[in-house]
């Protein structure tokens, strides 16, 4: 059976995927049956179409021009970019094309719209690729998990970021310094905010939160805190108490059913198997009624690990057009009708790590302590850093489990206090 | 769409399995459009029947009178045993049935013969609980990995040992006394040979490496040892070393294509993934040419663990049957006709830890040292570890990188000494 192609992107992931396709033409075709022609490539740059030229008959800088070709069965959108892609997919849709995608931001943004789409006009909309790169995520929340409900997840879902907290804790460099080496060796943009602001991780936290609870989550309507602020003090304390930080994306539902949704840097015990994800590897932890925790780790981006999972969906898809009757599968629960009403994260309850930055004069803790106590926050324990600068003293404080909205209003009161130089660098502990 | 289902085992994965379709049963009638309805029960024992009583039409200790009965579509054997499920597997395909399994024992044996049997009678075989219980690994690298080679694999596959050796670790017991705890608290059976001399290991590690090389692995040629001969000893001095011991199945690949596939308790170093992986948690490592490095961890065995996977393989056949045309993926690989040629076990290049039981009187190093020496073999360490009994000191050898065959050899000389007083207990390095 013969599936053709339209590969809308040349890129990174593009051209890998190009690799992979060349690469197990054989088992594909011999083993599986399914040959997989790309019949028209679309790139905004004139060099990519030029160097991949000879390997597809339909060139173009106009993806409509692609997604419209009636040589093209389905098409693979690896371009990325937010608005311009969802009128690609819809002309794809409405020409009767399939639909593959990398692309989360367009997911987290438009597939409110495009999955109940995607289902009006019986094509496919597979995302394998979307979240945590090579690693098998989707299906498994989709397929393996079917009979589980989900009760929580956790999951490191950005390279970049977990490569610059590994580099701070294992090298004790600064942020900016281990920031400029993940930029040296690709693994951050030029600009990084998007990744280390925590964008890129609620956009894919969001994806995953549909999926655990069939009800469509606005990535929007998360709290979302990135990495930007962290010092070395803070990894050398968590280093000290056992723990590692990383930014997670945290993902629960309470006993009457109200979701929460959430990316912020946490605190997690050295034994968690969270913590020992080091580099620009990726994981997700699920706490399963069924089958109970369980962990997936790989590389969560890349060039061919991304196109692995593109290519694998290609497969899957190749082996229900083979039915002659493919069914697509419903996705209505991402329609914004059926919109998941998250718990703001004042409601969260965890222990809390405070960082303030204090001058060094007699009356500091006297003043923030009784703060915290009005606020009804308890303390269980109180750091005093060494600083050779007087004016900026590095005061930390761990509490016991309380609400977030208590430590956002005491934190408010501190940070207005004179005798504190900068706002209070706030971690959660992940248990 | 109504699917029926008969039910060949009531016992713990059986009444895991009822439980789960009561669970989701609303969710899979009004989100996915599937009921499964139970039509016939079989168990061995009245007592089950009867509990179960009312959940089925039809009851029955004979499994070939369930497999052909007319209202049953698909049938679940959850019974265990090698052979005689062959003979119901045959009959259900026979009747057009359809086959989910758990029973890994039955397709490690007979598996060469009934995957093509399904394909030639166009019924699927679905295993996914088979291996690594609520894992998804097999789905993982039928569909997932689809467009990767398998470089190698490492698995923790059997809880029962897992746990023993978790124990004998975390509280410093000896390997009777942990068995004696996993058989009290369940995780061990009365007889626990199959599960402690690696029988069981083998019989997944056979199914996985299959699934890796599309080639049939004949669990009767792989090298299989188990964890009844490691002692405190070995425990401690790991520990000492940074090393945690496992029970590994290994398979890879060389340059030629030959595989290996084994299973043998081998020493990791602490910050290797599978290293932290503890108690009776199952983990599968995966070296792949597109996704690189990649680790799934979980529940692998258990009750509600091992009926979420075959769940997952009824709502996955059930997509496939609402076609209307579905199409058997090929396991023609699966067939002894199709064979792999494994490498043996004698020609496996790893670092070697050999503990030796030696009477403490001078000169026994010497012939040891040279016995090792003129089979080619390098030591890297030695170490002798103080012990009251002056009749049985062990003294442990570190070897550099060896071939099996060498140190077999040496062994087979070292062990005939009469200054050698128990077989010499061999682990290797995992790196």
């Amino acid at each position: 059976m013969q599936i053709r192609l339209g590969i809308l992107g040349l890129g990174t992931v593009g051209s890998g995927v190009l690799d992979l396709l060349d690469r197990h033409r054989a088992f594909f075709r011999d083993s599986l049956g399914f040959e997989f022609p790309v019949t028209a490539h679309c790139s905004r740059s004139q060099a990519s179409l030029d160097r991949f030229a000879g390997q597809a008959p339909f060139l173009t800088r106009d993806p409509l021009a692609l997604v419209s070709r009636p040589d093209v069965d389905v098409v693979l959108e690896l371009a990325g970019g937010e608005d311009a892609p969802r009128a690609w997919v819809e002309a794809a849709f409405a020409h009767g094309k399939h639909v593959i995608t990398a692309n989360k931001a367009l997911l987290a943004k438009h597939g409110q719209d495009l999955f109940p789409l995607a289902e009006r006009t019986g094509r496919f909309l597979l995302f394998e690729a979307a979240v945590g790169g090579g690693i098998p995520i989707i299906r498994t929340l989709q397929e393996a998990f079917i009979a589980n409900d989900i009760h929580g997840l956790a999951c490191i879902i950005n390279g970049t970021c977990n490569y610059i907290l590994t580099e701070m804790t294992q090298k004790k460099l600064s942020f900016q310094t281990a920031l400029k080496d993940a930029q040296a060796l690709g693994y951050a943009e030029a600009d990084p905010s998007f990744d280390i602001e925590g964008t890129d991780s609620a956009h894919k936290v969001a994806l995953l939160a549909s999926l655990c609870y069939g009800k469509y989550v606005d990535y929007g309507s998360m709290s979302v805190e990135g990495i930007t602020t962290l010092s070395d003090v803070d990894i050398a304390m968590a280093e000290e108490m056992g723990f590692a930080i990383k930014l997670l994306g945290v993902v629960s539902q309470d006993r009457e059913g109200r979701i929460q949704a959430n990316v912020y840097p946490a605190l997690l015990e050295k034994k968690h198997q969270l913590a020992t994800v080091e580099g620009v590897l990726n994981a997700v932890f699920l706490k399963t009624s069924a089958v109970g925790a369980i962990l997936l780790t790989g590389a969560g981006a890349g060039k061919l690990p991304t196109a692995s999972s593109v290519v694998s969906d290609l497969v899957s898809l190749a082996r229900q057009l083979a039915t002659g009757n493919p069914k697509v599968q419903p996705m209505g629960f991402f329609s914004s009708r059926n919109r998941a009403d998250l718990r703001p994260i004042d409601e969260l309850e965890t222990e809390f790590y405070l960082r303030l930055t204090a001058v060094d004069k007699p009356g500091v803790l006297a003043k923030v302590t009784a703060i915290l106590g009005e606020e009804g926050i308890s303390i269980r324990a109180l750091v005093q850093k060494p600083e050779h600068d007087p004016e900026r003293v590095p005061v930390i404080f761990l509490t016991h489990s309380t609400k977030n909205s208590n430590v956002r209003r005491a934190l408010k009161r501190i940070d207005a206090l004179d005798i504190i130089q900068a706002p209070t660098q706030v971690l959660r502990f992940y248990r």
